[in-house]
């Protein structure tokens, strides 16, 4: 499967190409960028073709190359659904990073165009084929510590003091909510299977900091869920690495610390000793790591070859933006607000299944 | 100094009675109970003379008993202003368990009572004397890891099945709120010395289980300070036991897991390595436990015999008792009740001071 | 149960004194000290009657006081054996510190001058009560995970520069291997239940340092058993805290970290995912601590009023002795010393049993 | 720089060549192996010409080979004695696998036959170059927290019960000592720089096991220093895994677990807390993971490319034997058995110099 890589920014440089040497079905088949001079290099550093490398500008030319089967767009959040576009026009699968678009009208928009064209489009939901977050899913699902109480999570980071495209709300459709809150924010619908039903929120950024001026800081909120779960979420944009999980469950905590980054997620359970119940047992459940990026492009690859369901398709991240702007809304607005009560289970992405062993 | 314990219950047994054996100050000097047969039993095991079981109706007789200068309150909550009037009455200092009362009005009469009897009046709030909270609370104020952004608190357990007072609202006055999500509320605002400005709250309970028809099984609540920080904190009376307090910094995560229990208080500090500022530091710093009961006992004690200010005053537990109120009533208007503002630090207890090493 | 505490140093002042006011069943009758005024303010603070101070000349006054039944030696290693013949004289049950000697011979006549008396002697080995390090015995004898291969265990402090009798080797019999070196020797023979056939040690110390003119800074010695496990333990008087102790088993790891000192002891256990055998786990188990200095005192005061036998007699303290001879003269003659083979379980001590619950 | 991995078990398919992809400087150029089919499917699957693929007979043909600089070996212990010679006639530099060879006089032989030939000739000591350990050393080198006193190291896991190489002494050159116990052995010498003086060593196996018929099952030895250090080692070959290294300093005890491993190396560090001379800090210093493979394999590349020295040449293995040598004649004739004293620092290696940054 011949992959054409759209943007080559850090995420681009730093995972998604090495993910690509390691990947079992994909192969760097193009890259498209602002600087040819960066791609040709970057195109012989990965063994693509010279003439493998494209403009923003050179979408027709693209698509008349017959090894790209699949476009995976790493480029500001603010492009995708240009680029979605052009890659469905051109008769390209789409495998698009997160989050998805800057509102839920132009993920409609998208959607329409990939079925209209009848191509696939996942979104890059890297997290929903990590083992770690898929093992934790399962103990939730299997209610293999009774009930989930409450869910728990945080994504914070110190953001560069230097200009960026994620400063740009028109670019970027939001600061530490749509960048690492949607992380959170996944994770809750993921472990859960359900849709969140209301929404609370408050947004706040530090005066004068240059950095937020146009995007938030800052952002705490709380979801409740159909069965009576409720979510406590945050993101942090000036605030030291931290990103975590807890799941508050009946007869056990269920901890991911970290639980997002590309390496060295830790699954942590604690719970009554099997032999004493006046005994505590605190375990780190050690699962192989494996390459995140690799694992969702051959995810996209066996998708393409054999028209299995993308686990994590267009109307997945659809939902997300549906929920980010009841969430915005909610800041904006100082009150709860509500959504639209959704009781079927995996309602916008694949169902669910465990992958073998106790990786869930 | 002579101490009255009035209340012979787990925590008393458990807790308060040998910690006063470990106290240096303090000696148990009479126990009030409605069993007398448990007190004569309970004050042979300590060392208080026979004659020292009180009934509870029997406060005139305490009160002639010039070996008690401190009764300690260790009732049901909604019990404590009646106690606590009796005591005032008698001409006790008060030392009076936390949740202060069932509401910031009876708050105000026990604070009223005390300060015309000229006895002192104060709240057990043992983790404002506890070093692993007391470190954290230093690190925020000296701003040692820059500013604080964001607090993240939990305090859950599972609740007794057996049917017990907390279950009675009359006497607990709330579930899991007054109970254990006081810690994390209390926290947050002692480790700022901030009031909080606003607060945003649901309360939820697993509908047919007995034990949360009266008081709520779960609550999670947002609060705002005037200087931005926001709190995430919450509480669940059927979760696996977790009690956790993460402060989020510029320059560090700061995490107490486990934050509030009796015994095994952990301090965890992350930040990047002052050689290599591409490599992480995640530190435990290691601090001696101390006996929380005979801490807060001798400082009681300390204040009586030198007229020093007490730390946690009945005013500090007025404030919580507002701030549940309002919490309360979020949840149940489902939208965001605002405070007054209040901008002076530690505007209800006594000054904060380090303890001297690094234990702040 | 009256226990008269001989010797009042800081491990009496710090850890037993406090200990006998958590015992159940002990109480703290008298004390035996060469400084009466301390003796005097340390009886008054712990309850005991003005008199029951006595000078290390008065053990027939000592032996006359009804209300003493055990007598607890806490003095230096060189003075046990004339005190227990003192208090056997007397018809005192003796509880002695560890080691019990200085010599093999020394241990011999104490067990004599006991069993010629009709009284009790039990040796301090406090970590054969205490709760990790018996499920860790628990987890070997039950071979849960397969055959024990291989033990290490480590004991390692920074002696103080200021001089006392530790560093005197008539006091002392000895430096890191009698004083902390034990414990590793102690708990090697404990898990296992068996006694070492063969031992080869170094000892070594650091030119020119004035602790270590008498006696060994480090020790450094292997341990065979008839089963053919082997133990590699290490002592240090120079060297940061750390106490630890290893067992590699065939299907876990189990390590105490720290194992031996008075608080905080932890227990963690490695072994494979019982889901997916690609998975580890990484258990720690985390065990109620309990006060050891009063679990030990219960235990004798029980052997006493019951007849049962005690689990750590005289014997089991001569066997040490015999093995830390064995290692001393391996250490000078550099070679390998062997002792007696002996097939025997727990040949010196009362037969392991599981407390119960998981903490066996 | 062209690359020829000489033999394709599972340390080639699971790590070196995975690593080949990832490395900066070299790609493979050929593979050599005794089953050629397989050799093809490697080939293709890492991007080799067809034609490189070569058997264990076809060395001339592999010389003519331009496209090759380097030639890797991974076959069994007994055979990279005839394989570096040929490697060395033909002209090819030589990255040999640890440990070197089955004796002292074969690593003589091949240090010499490379010498001769005036090619390079590397041991694989893969950790030499892993930042984990280089940060250890670099902490004990500077005396970071003063001089270092004990060092404990083990490795063990558990052998495959399907026969293989690794059974058999004429292919393995002995059991659990040269496979796994040798990454204690370097261990010690590296943090050090110095080279021991006398080892002191037991070898036992359980009976009756089909895999411990030629090769020891376990080895636990001590190794002293000139500077007074002593070492206490172990390796195990039936036991739970579990790879680590203890460094006991004055101040501090730095601790790697795992130590060893391809993946997952953690350093901790506990000292004294800088601000308070009563409590602990427990360090976990969390340095990126890199590749292992692609940086010795680089680190070898910059040698043939600038000329500058091998940091662990066949001198460094070749010690290794020899310390080997005598820790089996120790085990054989259970005495110490001393070695030639050393006093030059990093004697067999090139000098020791940190890599920047805290790494070390």
């Amino acid at each position: 499967m011949g992959i054409a890589v759209v943007g080559l920014g850090r995420l681009s440089l730093d995972a998604i190409l090495p993910g690509l040497a390691g990947s079992k079905l994909c192969r760097l088949a193009a890259v498209m960028t602002g600087d040819k001079e960066k791609g040709q290099r970057i195109a012989a550093q990965y063994g693509a073709p010279r003439e493998s490398v494209y403009g923003y500008d050179e979408w027709d030319r693209l698509g008349n190359d017959k090894g790209i089967d699949v476009v995976y767009l790493v480029t500001p959040n603010g492009m995708h659904c240009e680029q979605v576009k052009q890659a469905a026009r051109i008769g390209k699968h789409v495998l698009c990073q997160k989050p998805m678009s800057n509102t839920a009208a132009e993920a409609e928009a998208m959607i329409a165009a990939c079925a209209d064209a009848g191509v696939l489009l996942m979104v890059a939901y890297r997290l929903q084929y990590e083992p770690h977050n898929r093992h934790a899913a399962q103990l939730v699902r299997a209610k293999t510590f009774g009930e989930l109480k409450l869910i728990e999570a945080h994504n914070g980071q110190v953001q560069d003091k230097v200009p960026q495209w994620r400063d740009n709300l028109a670019l970027s459709g939001g600061g530490a909510l749509p960048d690492i809150g949607l992380y959170s924010l996944n994770f809750a619908r993921f472990v859960t299977g359900e849709e969140p039903c209301e929404v609370m929120a408050w947004a706040w950024s530090t005066p004068g900091d240059e950095r937020f001026t146009e995007v938030e800081e800052n952002i705490a909120w709380q979801m409740r869920f159909p069965s009576g779960v409720v979510a406590k979420l945050s993101a942090a944009y000036d605030a030291h690495e931290a990103r975590t999980a807890t799941l508050h469950c009946q007869t056990a905590r269920v901890n991911l610390d970290p639980a997002f980054p590309y390496h060295g997620i830790r699954l942590h359970v604690s719970h009554r000793s099997p032999d004493d119940p006046a005994s505590e047992v605190e375990e780190e459940r050690v699962i192989a790591e494996i390459d995140q990026f690799a694992t969702e492009m051959d995810h996209m690859a066996e998708c393409v070859l054999t028209g299995c369901a993308v686990r994590t398709p267009g109307e997945e991240g659809l939902q997300d933006q549906r929920i980010m702007e009841a969430i915005y809304q909610s800041a904006r607005e100082n009150r709860p607000i509500s959504l639209p009560v959704i009781t079927t289970k995996d309602a916008f992405r694949a169902p669910f299944a465990p992958d073998g062993g106790s990786r869930g």
